[in-house]
Formats: structure tokens, C-alpha cells, sequence
């Protein structure tokens, strides 16, 4: 009768609840995440990951190669020479951006690039098209774990700008950006901005350390005193960083059919709370999951 | 000869360039708002007004009557009986909200209240179309300054959730919700919330002070520590307030000319910098402009 004691009668209990769990249609992202194998996640490449540590913390960036080569090595051999360490995030907008670096910080005339708003589509590069569609691009979905647009008429593709995507600044000139001045989205999506500048990643780890940032009092959310400004400690490429020293992040798959079942779960929310499904969803408000992996120490 | 002195021709290329700016059509919001005119400005009624002051500033709400009658008179009572005051901001979720209260505060039990999702569309209800549509709703817009959308076959309008949303917060039920317990939204706009919660009003000046704030490490953004939440000093409606205390706050109007200028210009860029106009805007990127008024002395 040991089996009929309590902790054993729980102990069957839990077990049974969780069957049931793994055999019941998951009703919400949390549950269907649960449910996701190895294989629907992805460790972004070291030598596309930076890390931007902070006094608040560390924001871990991957970036996108893919879609702004130029721009993606001359970033990394800014951070490589140590040029971002030091710098000061000069400016945070409410409901729009974080942006640190200048032209010609630390008396360093980094060169200009052509701009790489757009890219052709080839057969070789991945999409996955969300259902809905929006007015700012002919379609929408997710290119290697990146939102991104398509216009398949103009053969060309582009990242979009939503929350956490990492701009290239620039003056006027669209060829005038360098990656020297680089800025992060950090609210409502601004995505008037898609086509005209540079996205060059996204930040999948430690969004918050420049989300919760002081807002800037001046005019574009420029600090007014330089004391105000927050240090940027250092800027590495993780394949530069001992491995022991890294942050082992894994990001959701965008091309699964478990990624597939996530937006349809957001685009009609299944658990209890919601009453009216939205039926629809916009491109930056589907969630992009990120995890510290469990099978490596995290830092 | 006065009349080329440095200073005078200086005075008076400023005087013919404020001329040319005046008559030139404006190219960006900044050009725009010079042009308008007191007309364009509508004063909050201070009736409808909150003063939410923490450690950081003071945050001013609008209310909205006009939508959820029952909620915004239970939430001004709740201001006028010292409810809020003390208590903590317990959640601070990255990209979604800031909440607080909750239903038994203080040993008080708020009453429920019927959920004011949506209501009926009536002619004296104002609504100023925007051009452009989402898959959220049949139709977007703006009624009386807030964001909002409406489905003209169903006859039903409702305010939309976008960054500077006051939501109630509830329970799984529908009609859980008091007033009690409040969120603001920090984030992407998160629209599926739209007709699924009542929205009682939203930020209209000081929200970097909500923003800004640390995001909580506990699942859903709640803070672990109870020493972490953000003291509310008080909530006030702006009409028990002294006058002289007062901050007397502009906001635009968005059924005039100027505002449909204003999207216009927001749907397409037309100054220097964008190099494609998006031709499109989403609802919650349509900027709502306040300002401190002049004619009365801020605070």
C-alpha cells in the first residue's frame, strides 16, 4: 500500500499531469516550447555574436552577414581593435532608439560604406512568410531567425526594424554610414526606417540593460551632459572570448514546423485569458525566443 | 548703414528664412507643429486627468470615459481615496508592461466590474480614419486623441493597445477586472490585448519614467524582491490638484487639418534623411504630440 502514501499518490499525480501535458495540443507558447527538441533551436556562430557589456549588463548581438556583409565585417574589426570600448551610449529616445558612437570617436576617421539597405532574393536564402501581411512590404517572415521583408516582384529582401534590431547610423547621405555609430531599437517598431539604413543584427540576450536605459532630456533624446552618457565597457566578437567566458545562447528556429505552430498560437491566443483571438499577427510582434543553453555552464 | 552692420543683417536673414519657413510646406513633423495654431491643441479635462508621481517624475494620464465609463469612475474614486498611494509597481516587463496594484491591496476589496472591451459606434462619436488598415481591425483611427478602431458591420469601436496604453488588469474572467490593479504599456504595441481588456486611458506626458524603468527578473517581468518595486507616491486627479500644481498639458487634436497632415508626413517622409517613403503607417506609429503650454506657467 506504499503507492497510496501521499508523496507517492503526488509523485503519480505529477506524472500523470505531465503525459498529458506532452500529449495535449499546447494552448500557449510557454507549453509548446516545453515541447521543442535540440533541434528547434540554433547557436547563433561566434564570429556573428558580439557581446556589449554594460555596468547593467551584458547585451549579446548576433549579427546579420547575411544581409549587411560590409557592414558586419567592418563592425567586427571596430570591435576587434577595441574602437567601441569606452565609447558612451550618447543617446536614448523613448519609443525609439539607444545609439552610441560617432564618426570620429577617439580621433578615428572610420570610412564610410555604400549602404546596404536591401539585398537580392536567391534561391540559397531561407524565408519563412508569415500569414499576414502589413503595409509596409508586398511580405513578411523570418530569413535565419531575423524578421525580415520581401518584394518578390523587385526581387529584393530586406530586415525589418523592430524591437531590438541594430542600425547602422548615418548622416543624409545614404552611403555616409560605417558602422562606427550604431543605434538599437527600442520600442514600437520604426519600421519607416526598413530600406533606409542598414540593419546589421538584432539583440537576442540582454535586451533589457538598453531598454531601461535614463531617457535623454535633449532633443532626440540626446544626454545633455556628457555624465550623463553610459559606458560602454567593452565590445568583443564571442569567437574572441574564452569559451568558458561565454554566454551559450540558443535561438528558436524560424524555419520549423514547431516555429510554424508558436505564430499560430500567437496569431490566435488559445489559453484562457483571451476571449477575442486577434486572428492576425504583425511581423515584429511575433516573439523570437531565446534560452541560455542548459547543456553548457552559463557564465 | 546700420542696416549692414553683422548683427543687423543677420537679424534680418533670420527673418526672411523664418518667412520662407513659414510659407514653404513643412517636410517634417518639428516644421509642422511650428504652423499650427492654438485650434490645433485640445487641454485634457482635468476631470480625466491622473497625476501618477513616483521617485523618477510625474507621469499624466488621459482617461477615457468615453469608452470605459464604469472603469475610469472607479479608478478616480480609488485616486480620491488615497487607493494607489504607496503602493508599488510589482512588474516591469521588457517590450510589454508596467503593472501594479492588485485586488486586495491594503486589505480593500475592490468591487468587479462588467469588462468595457469595445462599445457601440454612435454619430456624435468621433472618429478621424487613417488611411491605411492592419489585420487587427476592419478599420484604425483616432477618436478624441486616442487610438482606436472599429468595426462598422459590427458597430463596435475600441481603443487600441499601443506603447502609452492604460489597461486594466484582470483576472481570467472577463469581468474581473476593478480598476484596482493597472498596467501601462512599455513595448511594441501588443494589439492582440485589443477588445480583450479594458482600456482606461493613456500616457500623455512623462512616460520615460515608466520606461525606464528596471525590468523585473521574475517571470512575466515581476520583480523577486519586494524591496525592488517602484514606490507610487500618489495618484491624483488633476482637478483636486491646485491650479499653480498643475501641469498644464497640450495635447494635439487629431480630428483638424494639421493632424491629417501629420500622418501624411509620417506616412511618407519627405525630409532629407529617408531615401524611401514606407507610403504606409501602422496605427501605433502615428505620433501623438503633447506640450507643456506656454501661456500658463509649468510647473
Amino acid at each position: 500500500m506504499t503507492a497510496s502514501t501521499p508523496s507517492c499518490a503526488l509523485i503519480t499525480l505529477a506524472a500523470v499531469l505531465s503525459a498529458a501535458a506532452a500529449a495535449a495540443p499546447p494552448r500557449s507558447m510557454g507549453e509548446l516550447l516545453v515541447q521543442s527538441t535540440p533541434g528547434d533551436w540554433r547557436k547563433p556562430d561566434p564570429e556573428n555574436t558580439l557581446y556589449l557589456q554594460l555596468d547593467t549588463g551584458r547585451v549579446v548581438i548576433e549579427l546579420a552577414p547575411g544581409f549587411a556583409p560590409r557592414h558586419v565585417a567592418a563592425i567586427r574589426a571596430l570591435a576587434r581593435s577595441h574602437y567601441y570600448d569606452g565609447q558612451k551610449i550618447g543617446r536614448v529616445q523613448d519609443n525609439f532608439v539607444v545609439q552610441w558612437g560617432e564618426p570620429a570617436t577617439k580621433g578615428i576617421t572610420v570610412p564610410a560604406l555604400a549602404g546596404e539597405f536591401s539585398r537580392p532574393i536567391t534561391p540559397a536564402l531561407p524565408f519563412t512568410v508569415l500569414p499576414d501581411t502589413d503595409g509596409y512590404a508586398p511580405a513578411v517572415g523570418f530569413t535565419d531567425g531575423f524578421p525580415a521583408a520581401r518584394d518578390v516582384a523587385g526581387k529584393t529582401t530586406w530586415l525589418a526594424h523592430c524591437y531590438g534590431t541594430l542600425g547602422v547610423g548615418r548622416d543624409i547621405e545614404a552611403n555616409s554610414g560605417s558602422g562606427a555609430e550604431l543605434y538599437v531599437v527600442i520600442g514600437h517598431a520604426p519600421r519607416q526606417l526598413d530600406r533606409n539604413g542598414t540593419v546589421a543584427g538584432r539583440v537576442v540576450y540582454g535586451m533589457e540593460s538598453l531598454a531601461a536605459l535614463p531617457r535623454g532630456t535633449g532633443p532626440l533624446g540626446f544626454y545633455e551632459k556628457p555624465a550623463e552618457g553610459v559606458t560602454i565597457h567593452s565590445v568583443r566578437v564571442a569567437a574572441d572570448v574564452p569559451v568558458t567566458e561565454r554566454i551559450p545562447i540558443e535561438v528558436l528556429r524560424t524555419d520549423t514546423p514547431l516555429f510554424a505552430q508558436l505564430v499560430e498560437l500567437r496569431r490566435n491566443r488559445a489559453d484562457d485569458w483571451y476571449k477575442v483571438p486577434a486572428g492576425y499577427i504583425d511581423l515584429c510582434n511575433v516573439p523570437l525566443p531565446a534560452r541560455v543553453s542548459s547543456s553548457t555552464p552559463p557564465e
